[in-house]
């Protein structure tokens, strides 16, 4: 491909409307080019990108016999309905009512779409396991679509869906996948991690994220110092500290808080650590009222909470809802909540006493609060979000955090998905059984954004070569110097009789502006061809990533170019 | 791939909802299943086909020089409001409303994203010409969709759009799109016709179909017995039967025709020939009356009308419309019609006189009318259908009337859509102009039902080897006899060590039910192992669509399994 006939226009300066590393230098590098918020056009650089990554996935799915099909964008309700997630999705789904007045959505997944295909093509357990996959885009009206393709309302996905007769196999199959990706990301050249996660709204029981770590990653994930622990911070737990031998239990009595409602306020006031406030949270979990006590310097992680109670929506409490309890925000304690109440403790707090608890009258906090004496608790769970250097659950090392961007993630469903759809197979004895489902997700479009996240530099992107749209540019430096550009053109040549992906920058541009946008678009490897050099008789290499330049004989231009093709990450 | 593995149930019964035979046997043969109207899910097997078929495309395309790209699905209603097209696509446009109230729609094509996004591109003439194509899924909300992937509401399409500094450039690029379409089509192995045709919704000038001719097809088109003329039924003409002698003009009087609102029922009533009676249509053209006069045995061709009046909306009178103009329905005749009504005839009138007509009073008509005398007639154009038997234009042959499905339509659109979405480039002088157009569609998912149309037996379909899902089946007929067995395998294994797409009917199936599937599903050659082959030396390979079986020594298996592929068309 010759630049001067390829669709893609560099832009000199920073688009106003891009918030991360990877949007700014998409859009400038010519890879996409936004329509409307969270929905972009993929130009051709950005396309052979996206198609190298298609490529992999599907090695590695038909390697490990999965079958790719494709299902359809636009889905009927109807199947939504029975599985709740019609109403779960809520705003987030894409829908609409055709000419005729029925309800359609655009799929964000496809569960409801492929166990009833499956339940009308393999009815017997003979027919079992599948595998079944596809490569295509999903829809979610994201209420704050950002950073370009990472959280885009369009959004192109591999979604994998297996079938199976019992839990065992489903977890055979769920190994085979998890393997699979291994192989996925690694050929991608990305960097990531594995993690245990929590399910979300998919649901469903054991499941795995992979994240690729990168500054602007909205997913956190713990890990141990000694490099012994990782998890997503929603599935993280720490090396719960020594229960505190606590003083004798002190006098509970209450003093005076004017208008400190928050722990900062109190522990200042009273002059008291934070640690010692007993922060009591209060939440709606479908119906039934809940208070979550933790130590006052720590935050309730709400999706610990919410795994607790699911499939039911846990909320915090509202102004009514703390009114209808008789309750005083900001001054919330644990004594003598009534039994409406469920009472949940983190598991820090049965190692300590003696806390500074809301008075549950305005203004006012009790001291000297103990369990049991002062106030009852109904089950401990681990509720609290994970910190920096909180200890491991392993070795007690501290704990560290790290933000990442999820690009694969996925779930043993169980029955979750067939039981609603009736989605079922025969056995042996001709007794039906819903399938033991599995999924699988593979983010296409949001590998692009963060390889673009994980991989650059000042001067623009710095592929690693599984990704890069094409694999070297041949810069013609001068293009009025005719032995330059009959050097230029057998290098091209020469690269493209190899196999070589290779791009000739032949422009009317200057040699700056060329060598601006190679670095920019992040071609793995530039071979440079100038006046200079060929009155020399060399010609110029550069390992994009590494910066690594050499110079050889223009004889062995194209040896040269492939052997740094060959060396780059 | 082994079918014990594939995820391909073929169906024994013809299903309830299939309207056409490619629909049926697209179903049976395991390629497709409806998921809702006019939605389908795509199977491994029909996903080979489609793939085939965009390989060939693309690869045309490129050839080319067009770019591939990839524009979203889900579109801001802004520039299809700036080009008219949110009003004109109405109920067949999906709309839907995001969370935040804006509208979007979901699209049918891809004008209004990509003429901007060039003129962001390449804004200056030294840029052009360029030439952008995606092949993506659209949409569209058919009234009522049916024969499966023929009349969907999901469908594959390639897009192409050329942008030229002017028209002699703009029909160089449609030249060069024009010949590339005889090549797709052409290598998918189609019977395929090209004829000039009506530019219907997308509008424009000169434009092209590619019509497959089949049964089914809902695209008529007319061609000569002597083969000199083609055209699509609403661009047809003919040659004007020499303009009759008029007798005597006869004197004009009414007679009464009780109830006989409809010509046949004149012609009984009065004893004159249908040809004989000017009917007289009346039409609301964008707020102008058209009465509209043909022989009573003719149609009106309503899309011929239509293109006089583009881009205003042609409907046909309703009954407000003749109460308004004091017209009796069913009575019409042109005599007396006031100057507020344009009277258009069609180039058959001019030859004829003394004709029954309707009296514009209820149960009566005219006898004796003739033009200029009874009636006026402000322009002759050509309005009438062409019927089967009317004579070629070129050289007077009777012309015969075909049906066929469209799977390519080409247009030269000029300035149409880039002047209202300010899509412009600046000139040598740096003065701005629109750009000079042309789009460039073919139907994928309708090539696969076309070429099923076209090529099926009563046993099932019979592909071209280019479209085939697999190229050959090795159908082990005896599968609980060893040799069978390691034989079947053999070849399977030699046909794909030779880069053949090849299949093992592996199934736990019988001999019968194993060759009905492979007739069914349509592979172009089939080699058939079995008991009593294996013992006397041999196998047998028929070629499905022909017929033809021919038996080969065991030793030559896969040398006459290749020779039989390569000789199927």
């Amino acid at each position: 491909m010759r630049l001067s006939h390829l669709f893609a226009r560099t832009l000199r300066e920073d688009p106003a409307e891009a918030d991360a590393a990877s949007h700014r230098l998409l859009m400038r590098a010519a890879f996409i080019r936004q329509v409307m918020a969270g929905v972009y056009t993929t130009l051709p650089l950005g396309l052979r990108t996206v198609r190298k990554i298609e490529a992999i996935v599907r090695e590695e799915m038909d390697a490990c016999g999965a079958q790719e099909l494709r299902m359809p964008i636009l889905l009927p309700s109807d199947p939504w309905k029975a599985t709740g997630r019609w109403e779960a999705y809520g705003d987030e789904m894409f829908k609409l009512t055709d000419r005729h007045g029925r309800e359609v959505g655009l799929g964000p997944t496809q569960e409801e779409v492929v166990a009833p295909l499956v339940a009308g093509e393999l009815p017997s357990y003979r027919d079992l396991p599948v595998n079944l996959y596809q490569i295509e885009w999903k829809y979610r009206d994201e209420r704050r679509p950002r950073y370009g393709l990472l959280r885009g309302r369009e959004f192109l996905m591999k979604d994998a869906y297996s079938f199976d007769v019992d839990e065992d196999a489903m977890r055979r199959s769920y190994d085979v996948m998890l393997q699979a990706y291994h192989r996925v990301f690694a050929r991608c050249g990305l960097d990531y991690l594995v993690v245990e996660a929590d399910p979300g709204s998919i649901g469903g029981d054991v499941n795995h994220e992979f994240m690729a770590p990168a500054e602007i990653g909205e997913d956190l994930y713990v890990t141990c110092e000694n490099g012994d622990y990782l998890a997503d911070l929603e599935a993280a737990s720490q090396h719960l500290p020594e229960a505190a031998s606590v003083d004798e239990p002190a006098k509970s009595e209450d003093v005076a808080t004017p208008g400190a409602t928050s722990v900062a306020a109190v522990a200042r006031l009273l002059e008291v650590p934070e640690s010692q406030i007993l922060k009591t949270m209060l939440f709606d979990a479908g119906g039934q009222a809940v208070a979550v006590l933790v130590p006052g310097d720590r935050e309730v992680n709400e999706k610990k909470l919410a795994r607790l109670y699911s499939p039911s929506q846990v909320r915090a409490f509202d102004e009514d809802a703390f009114e209808a309890h008789g309750l005083v925000r900001g001054f919330v304690g644990p004594q003598g909540l009534g039994q409406e109440i469920a009472i949940l403790a983190d598991r820090l707090v049965s190692g300590a006493g003696n806390w500074v608890a809301g008075a549950n009258r305005p203004d006012h906090h009790t001291v000297g609060v103990n369990v049991t004496r002062d106030f009852r608790v109904d089950r401990y769970e681990d509720l609290v979000q994970i910190s920096e250097g909180d200890r491991c659950p392993n070795d007690g090392g501290a704990l560290r955090i790290g933000s990442s961007i999820v690009v694969g993630h996925i779930y043993q469903l169980g029955t979750l998905y067939s039981e609603p759809l009736k989605a079922t197979f025969a056995d042996e004895d001709g007794i039906e059984h819903p399938y033991q489902m599995a999924c699988y997700g593979i983010g296409i479009s949001r590998i692009v954004a963060a390889a673009a996240e994980q991989f650059h530099d000042d001067d623009g992107l710095t592929w690693p070569k599984a990704l890069a749209p094409f694999e070297v540019c041949v810069v013609l430096a001068t293009r009025d110097h005719e032995p330059s550009v009959a050097q230029a053109e057998a290098i091209y040549e020469g690269l493209s009789e190899r196999g070589v992906e290779v791009v000739l920058d032949d422009r009317a541009e200057s040699a700056g502006v060329k060598f601006k946008d190679a670095d920019l678009i992040g071609y793995p490897v530039q071979v440079v061809v100038g006046k200079r050099g060929i009155e020399a008789g060399t010609i110029d290499v550069k390992a994009r990533r590494s910066g690594e330049r050499t110079t050889a004989p223009l004889a062995a231009a194209v040896d040269a170019a492939s052997r740094a093709l060959q060396a780059a990450p």
